[in-house]
This record gives C-alpha cells, sequence and structure tokens, in this order.
C-alpha cells in the first residue's frame, strides 16, 4: 500500500503569515499522496468583531449561530482555503480546496440539542473518499477547510482535529495513512513550563496515568483522544509536533502508539 | 464528441435565495458534463459597507484593493460557492467548488497600469482543464467563481463573463461545447421596453447594425463580445436568455451565430 500523509495545520500558522509561506514551501516537497487540512485561526473572530457580529458563549463554549456559520464559509473556506492554495500552485503543489460539501466529501448531522444548543455544529457521520481519491491519484492534493455538511443543503462547523482523525482513518483503507497534528510545541510536554520535555511516545497505558497525574488536560485532551481514535482505526502513525517533523526526522515530537 | 454545457448565472439569481434554490434545482436535473459558473450579486458591496470598507471608483470603475479582493475571496469563493455546492448536494448532483486558482485552472495576469491601476485585476492567460476534466469524467461538476490567480499566490478578481467565455473555449478541444449565459431578459431586446422584442439570432453582420443604431449598448457589450469570442473559437453554440432556456427548448431566447 502506498503512504498517504495527512496533515493538520493550526492557528499558530493560520495567524502568522511568514510561518504559513514556510511551512506551505516545505509542505510541498513533501513526496508522494498527501492531504492537507487547516483550521481557523484568529481571523473570523476578527472579522465578526469588524461586522459587530458578538461571539456567543455558552458554558465556556462557541456557539455557531447564522452569522457566525457565514462568516467561517468566508473566512475558512474563502480567505484562508483559497490563499493557501495559490500558495501551494505557486510551489508548483497542485491542490484543490475543500470543504466537506465538496465533492460530498464529509457528511455530517447538526448536534442534537440537549442541554445546549451549539447552533450549526455539525459531528462527522460519513467520509466519502472517492472525490479527493481521484485527485490524488493524478498527483492533486486536497486542501480542507474543517466545514461539512448535512447533505440537504446546510454547511456545519465541525472540529478541524475530528475532520482530520476521520479524514485518515478513511483514507486507510485504501493508503497506508500517517497522520501528523502539527501545533506549537514539539510534542506533548511533561513539563508545560520546560519544551525540552516532550514525551516521545504515548500509548493507552501512559495516556491513563497522564491524564490521571494532571499532565494532559484541557486542551490536549480532544486532540489526544482524536489521536487514539485513528490510532486504533488503522492509522498506522500518528504524531504530535511542530511542522518541523514533518521535513527532519530528527525533530523530537510525540508519537502515539495503539 | 461529448456535449459539455457551461453555464453563467448573474447577480440576479444569486441575491434572490428562491431563485437561487430553484435554478440549482434544475441545473441538478441536466443530463450530460456541466461546469457552472457564477457572479458575486450585491453580497459583496453589502459586506464591503458593514466592515467600513470604501468601493473605490475612477471613472465609473471599480477598483479591487486589497480589502476589496479578500472580500470577494470571502464572499464569491467561501459563500456563495460552498452554499451553491452544499445545495446542489441536496439535489444529488455531486460538484466541487473552483477558483481559478484550484487545479491551477485559470492562470491570468494582473492587469497592467496604463492610465488607470485595477489593483487586483486579473487578465485571463491560460486555461489548464486538467483538473475540472477529471472531474467531469467522474460525473462531477465544477462550479466555477470569478476568481483567478496569477501562478505566483496572487489571487485576482476577474470577469465573471469572461472566465465563463475562457472555460467554454478551452473545453472546445475536449467537448462539443455550449454556452448558456443567464441573466434576467428573455434575450437581447431589440426595444428595452418591451419583453417580447427578443431578437432570436445575433450574427456579425446584424451585431454591427444593433451596435450602430444604439439598440445594443453598456452591459450588454462586453457580454455579447464574450458571446462572439466564444462562438469564434470553435464553441458549438452560444445562448442568452433566461434560465427556462435551459430546461424547456420552447423558451424565448437569444441566439449568437458566428
Amino acid at each position: 500500500m502506498e503512504t498517504l500523509k495527512v496533515v493538520k495545520i493550526g492557528g499558530n500558522i493560520i495567524d502568522d503569515d511568514a510561518a504559513l509561506a514556510e511551512f506551505l514551501k516545505g509542505f510541498a516537497t513533501l513526496k508522494g499522496p498527501k492531504i492537507l487540512v487547516h483550521g481557523g485561526g484568529k481571523l473570523a473572530t476578527k472579522m465578526a468583531k469588524s461586522m459587530n457580529i458578538e461571539v456567543q458563549m455558552v458554558d465556556g463554549r462557541r456557539i455557531t449561530d447564522g452569522d457566525t456559520l457565514d462568516i467561517i464559509t468566508m473566512v475558512y473556506g474563502g480567505k484562508i482555503n483559497k490563499n493557501i492554495i495559490a500558495q501551494l500552485q505557486a510551489n508548483r503543489c497542485n491542490s484543490v480546496g475543500f470543504t466537506g460539501a465538496d465533492g460530498n466529501a464529509i457528511v455530517s448531522e447538526k448536534r442534537p440539542v440537549k442541554t445546549i444548543d451549539y447552533g450549526f455544529v455539525g459531528d462527522v457521520k460519513h467520509v466519502n473518499t472517492k472525490v479527493p481519491k481521484v485527485l490524488l491519484e493524478n498527483d492533486i492534493t486536497p486542501v480542507f477547510c474543517a466545514i461539512t455538511h448535512d447533505g440537504n443543503g446546510q454547511l456545519l462547523n465541525t472540529n478541524a482535529d475530528t475532520v482530520t482523525s476521520e479524514l485518515a482513518i478513511a483514507f486507510a483503507d485504501l493508503y497506508q495513512v500517517e497522520l501528523y497534528y502539527c501545533f506549537e510545541k514539539d510534542g506533548v510536554l511533561l513539563d508545560v513550563n520546560d519544551a525540552n520535555s516532550v514525551i516521545e511516545d504515548i500509548n493507552t497505558k501512559n495516556y491513563e496515568t497522564l491524564k490521571a497525574d494532571g499532565i494532559i488536560t484541557d486542551g490536549m485532551l480532544p486532540k489526544l483522544d482524536n489521536c487514539f481514535y485513528a490510532i486504533s482505526n488503522r492509522v498506522s502513525k500518528v504524531c504530535l509536533g511542530k511542522p518541523d517533523m514533518l521535513f527532519n526526522q530528527n525533530t523530537k515530537h510525540t508519537t502515539i502508539q495503539a
């Protein structure tokens, strides 16, 4: 089986023009089939402010109302995604931008209202690999933003880490998939104040200890849950760290083991 | 040769949710390979206003500065394009949204500054059919907004009628291409105040007379120039009229003859 790299970049790269340009230059050189997934960064919040649209929060969670969904569609699916495509083309990496509606690639379900109504937020139901696969077979790189659709005409905001793990898992039928979550640190840190304390391997066993000891908390929990979800569903390699880990094998990073 | 329909819709449909929904429902039923191109409508101007970005005009022509290009990318490439894709999927028409950067499909050149600096406006240099062709062969409909790129990372605003004729001409190598410009009238009118005065055929000969007599003026001139450009470059059929002409053969419309 051929190897497919699925790479996710987040706000720390998206929000920094120079860092994004450097990353894309490197990403364009990666050999073999690859998929890029990008988060949104701070631009959507900035846009909402400039349009006097208030970000609604309930219990610390952001609510995606109609106006917010429009802004996300414009910023993630428009400005960020299309500028990434233009830059990849400049680096001779032929690519096509995707939401989950394009090619019917990611079908989701509007999150049911229990105690909180999250608004236009979608939980992934199904990934259709057909269209991105056709492109990969023609040396074209699909670039996904984290927007999905319900199949009935409604776009839905979806967590970018989840979109990434779901894509990786769906493609594990067709490729040997390597999943790379790029973020601002060299990996998961044993001591949050010590950049050199990267935990090189996390498996289901020490994960429980790390959680119990309060070393892995907050934002890292859903990210690592996505990692374990992928590695236990036939994704062959899952790594977290700075983008350098993609270009230099000696770069420290965290590897997730089943 | 198989027939490919290239269809352009403009602001009058884009700005009217019900009209757009009805059009897309019909478009989804069209048999055979097809490409949709959409203009922008009034939403970009509305967005610019809500963000306090002034539309710059020089000699009655709109200037695309950096902020305006961002809005166009967000509105045309994001909100409008992705909502069209979601609705086509709901109508079981598998489709993928494109700017000219996606798949490196439409390469343009920033318009050189002579007397007026139009800003980030691109004149089409080259159409690469490769990626949309791969999709068409897999029963996927490419949906283009009127944004192109210069191949060096810069997105550029481009006239939607021109994008449409350039796509039609490029695909005439591969398909028997029919080009349909949908707009608010039943075709080119002999008397602008009489909706029934549709000129059913315009050829290079009566076109000159119609122009000399002041019957074809203003906004219709560039549109018709695009029509003649297409029909004289191996596009087999060029029609102007209401979208109904696509779905009902008896609908009055204007046909362009070489």
